[in-house]
C-alpha cells in the first residue's frame, strides 16, 4: 500500500515528504520503500537529510541506486559525502559508470562540469533528419529526456547543435548540418555555474553542451538544473546579505547557532568599536544628556540609507549590471541620491531635534551630522561592494558588517564631535 | 554597416547595449536601424529604458512591430504603456491579434496569464505520431519554438500534452493518446506568476499549458520567460529585503531619491521612537554616562539577530519551506537559538563591559538585557514575516523595519530600565 502510494509522487513531492517528517520516521519510511526508493528525491532535500539518510545505507546499496540515475544526480548525491565512502562506492559502480562520475567530480565544485549530465544525444553532420529520427526510434539508452542534440566530428569536437523541434519540421532528406545551429558562446567544464545560469538567461537556452578545453563535448547542462543553481545563487546572496551563512530549515539547533555566531562576533566586535567613538566623547554627553537620546538616530538613518545603497549594488554586482564603464556613472548617482535625500532628513530633523529639545543649536547640529552620514552611508554602500568584487571575495558576504560599521561610525563621531566643538564655543 | 552588425546581435544582446548607451545615443540607434529594430530587444531592457523608447515612436509604428513579435512578448511591453496608448496601439493591430492581446491584458498583473504565449501546437488526441510530424513539417504558422505540443478535444479542453523527444523516439503509427501524460497539476491563467514558477521547479518543466476556469488551453508558458519571472522575484525580496523598491539602475536619480525616501521616513519614525525610550531614562544617563556609550552594543546585537532570523523566514516563506505543519517546531528552533546565542554573547559583552569600566555589576546588567533582546530579536524575527504572510501582506517589504524597531525598543528599555533599578536600589 505504503508502495503504490508514496510511488505515484514525483520525485520532488518525495523530497517534500523527507523533509516534512522527523528523523525517525524518515529512516522508517526508507526501509519499507526498500527498492523502490527513488535516490533522486536526495538531490531534492536539503543537505543534512541527504547525508542523514546516505550514511545510515551501506556503500553498497548507494552504490547500486546512484548507478541507475542520471549522471548528473549522482554527482549531485556523492560530492556531499566523505572522501572515504565516495572512494568505496565509485569502486562498486561498472566502469563506465565510475570513469563518468570521476571525471565530473573532478571538476571544481560550482562549476558547469559539476551539474553537466553525461547522457546526451549526438550524431554527425553528415545524417540527414530521417536516419536521426530513425536512431532515436531504434536506440534503447537514450537519456529521461532531452530537448536538443548534438552534432560532432569523429574526434568528438562539438560543430553545432539542432532543437528537436527543428527535426520534427524538416523533411526527412535534409541534412543535419544544414539545420544545425553553430555553438555559440560555449560552455566551458571549468565555467562557474553562476557564468554558465547567465548564458541560459541572456540565450533563453534548454540546453546547452558542456565543452572541455580542447572543445570536445562532454555533457550537457539543462535548464531544470540551471533553475536550481538560479535559486541557489539567489538564496546565497539573500542570506549573505542577512547575515546567515549556508544554513538550511533542517541543520540542527546547535549547527545554526554555530554559524550565526561566528557573524554576530564580528557584528560586536564592531559595535564595540562604536562605543569606543561614542566613549571619546563621554564629557560631552553629561554635559547634554539630549545627545545621548539623538545620537541613535543619526546611526540608524545612516545604516539604513547605506544597506539601500549596498543592496541595490550588490544585486547589480551578480546580475552583471553594473561593470567598469558604467561604475563611475552609478558611483555619482549614488552620491547625489545620498546627498539630497541627507539634505531633506536634515530638515526633517533638525525641527523635530529643535522642537523637542526647544533647542535651535542642536537642532542645527543634528541635520550637519546627518548631511555628513547620509553622505558617507552613499559612498560606503557603493564602494565597499565595489572594492570587494574587485579583489575577488564575495560582496554579499561582508559588505552589510563594513558599511554600518562605517555609518555608526561616522554617525557618532560626526555628531557628537560637532557637538562638542559647539558646546565648548559656546562656553 | 551598422544594421549588419547590430543585426547580428540576439536580442538580449542588443538590451544590453540599449542600457549601456545614453538616452541621446538610444534614440540614434533605434533611428538608424529603423525596421530592422527588433522590439523583442525591449522586453530585455529596464522599464524606464523601454518606456523612454515607446514613448518617441508613433503608435502606428508600435503596432506594426508588435504584430511580429511573439503574444508574449508584445503583451510584456504593452502593459507598460499608459492606457490610452494601449487602446490606439491595439486598434491598429489585426483582428486576431487584437483579441489574443485584449485577452492576456484582462488577466490581472503577475499573473500566468499575462505572462503565457498564446502561439502553440494543439493536436487531437486520436492523430499518430507520423500524421502529427506530417502537420508540423508543412504547418507555416508555427511557434518560434516550442519543447511539447498539447492534446485537445474538439472544445479545446486541455486532455494531455507530448514532449518532443517522447515523439521522436515513438514509432509513426502510435497514436498521440497512448504517449500523452495526463496534465497533472495545471497552471490556470488566473494563478500568480509566482506560483507557476513553483511549479515548474518542482516538476522540471520545459513548458506548460495554461488553462482557463473551463479548464480549456489558452496559452503556453515556457521556461525562459520563467526564469524571468524567478529573477524578478527573487530581485524583489532582496531589494525588499534591502529597504529599497522597485527602482532600476537606469531610473533617473530623481525617482530613485523619491522611491527611498519613504522607506527612510518610516524609519526615521521608528529611530525617534526608540529615542523618546532613551528619554525616560535621561536621568539614569546622566547618573552613568557609561551607559550611553554601551546602550548601542544591545541594539545592535539585537538588530543583527533578528535580521537573521527574518532572512531565513522570508525566504522560506518564499520558497514555500514554511507553513502551518512546521510553523510551531521553526519557532522553537529559532527562539531556542536566539537564547544560546544570547547567554553566550551576554557573557562575552558582561566581561568586557565589567573590564572596561571597572564595574562588575554594570556587566551583570548588560548580560541580562543581551539575553533579553537576543530573544526578542529571535521571536519578532520570525513571528513578524509569519503575520505579515497570514495577514496576506509580503513580509520582505515591512518586515525588517518591524523588526529592529523591536530590538531597538526593547534594547534601550530592558538595558536603561535594569539600569535605572540597579542604581535606585544601590542608592
Ligand atoms: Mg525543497
Ligand atoms: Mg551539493
Ligand atoms: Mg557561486
Ligand atoms: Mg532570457
Ligand atoms: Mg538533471
Ligand atoms: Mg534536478
Ligand atoms: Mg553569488
Ligand atoms: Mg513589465
Ligand atoms: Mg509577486
Ligand atoms: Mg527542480
Ligand atoms: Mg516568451
Ligand atoms: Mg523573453
Ligand atoms: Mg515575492
Amino acid at each position: 500500500f505504503l508502495r503504490s502510494e508514496v510511488g505515484a509522487l514525483h520525485v520532488s513531492e518525495l523530497g517534500d515528504l523527507l523533509e516534512a517528517i522527523n528523523t525517525a520516521q524518515r529512516q522508517e519510511l526508507v526501509r519499507l520503500l526498500g527498492d523502490d526508493f527513488d535516490f533522486a528525491a536526495l538531490t531534492e532535500v536539503d543537505e543534512a537529510i541527504r547525508l542523514e539518510i546516505a550514511d545510515a545505507m551501506p556503500n553498497a546499496k548507494i552504490a547500486e541506486a546512484l548507478g541507475e540515475l542520471e549522471s548528473d544526480d549522482a554527482v549531485y548525491i556523492l560530492e556531499d559525502l566523505e572522501e572515504e565512502d565516495q572512494l568505496e562506492i565509485l569502486a562498486q559502480l561498472p566502469f563506465t559508470e565510475r570513469i563518468r562520475l570521476r571525471r565530473a567530480l573532478d571538476y571544481p565544485e560550482d562549476t558547469a562540469g559539476r551539474r553537466m549530465q553525461t547522457e546526451f544525444v549526438a550524431v554527425p553532420p553528415f545524417w540527414t533528419v530521417g536516419q536521426t529520427i530513425d536512431y532515436m526510434r531504434d536506440e534503447e539508452e537514450l537519456p529521461g529526456s532531452f530537448a536538443q542534440i548534438f552534432v560532432v566530428d569523429p574526434t568528438f569536437k562539438l560543430v553545432g547543435s539542432v532543437n528537436l523541434d527543428r527535426i520534427l519540421r524538416t523533411k526527412r532528406m535534409v541534412r543535419i548540418e544544414e539545420i544545425m545551429d553553430d555553438p555559440r558562446s560555449p560552455i566551458t567544464a571549468e565555467m562557474d555555474q553562476e557564468e554558465a545560469a547567465q548564458i541560459f538567461e541572456q540565450y533563453d537556452l534548454l540546453s546547452a553542451a558542456v565543452v572541455d578545453d580542447n572543445k570536445r563535448l562532454v555533457g550537457v547542462l539543462t535548464i531544470d538544473d540551471v533553475v536550481d543553481v538560479i535559486n541557489e545563487e539567489a538564496e546565497e546572496d539573500i542570506k549573505r546579505l542577512g547575515g546567515v551563512g549556508d544554513e538550511e530549515l533542517s541543520d540542527r539547533v546547535i549547527t545554526t547557532v554555530r554559524s550565526r555566531f561566528t557573524w554576530l562576533l564580528i557584528n560586536l566586535a564592531t559595535a564595540i568599536l562604536a562605543s569606543a567613538v561614542i566613549a571619546l566623547f563621554d564629557a560631552t554627553i553629561s554635559e547634554m544628556v539630549a545627545l545621548a537620546v539623538l545620537m541613535p538616530i543619526v546611526a540608524s538613518m545612516g545604516g539604513n540609507a547605506g544597506t539601500q545603497t549596498m543592496t541595490v549594488t550588490v544585486r547589480a554586482l551578480a546580475t552583471r549590471d553594473i561593470d567598469i564603464y558604467n561604475a563611475g556613472r552609478v558611483i555619482r548617482r549614488e552620491a547625489a541620491v545620498g546627498l539630497i535625500n541627507g539634505v531633506l532628513f536634515a530638515v526633517i530633523i533638525g525641527v523635530v531635534a529643535a522642537l523637542w529639545f526647544s533647542n535651535p543649536g542642536l537642532g542645527g547640529i543634528i541635520a550637519a551630522a546627518m548631511v555628513i552620514n547620509m553622505l558617507a552611508a552613499a559612498l560606503a554602500g557603493i564602494l565597499l561592494p565595489l572594492l570587494l568584487d574587485k579583489i575577488g571575495a564575495d560582496p554579499a558576504i561582508a559588505s552589510a558588517v563594513f558599511v554600518t560599521t562605517v555609518t555608526d561610525v561616522v554617525g557618532f563621531f560626526a555628531f557628537l564631535g560637532l557637538a562638542g566643538w559647539w558646546l565648548s564655543s559656546l562656553a
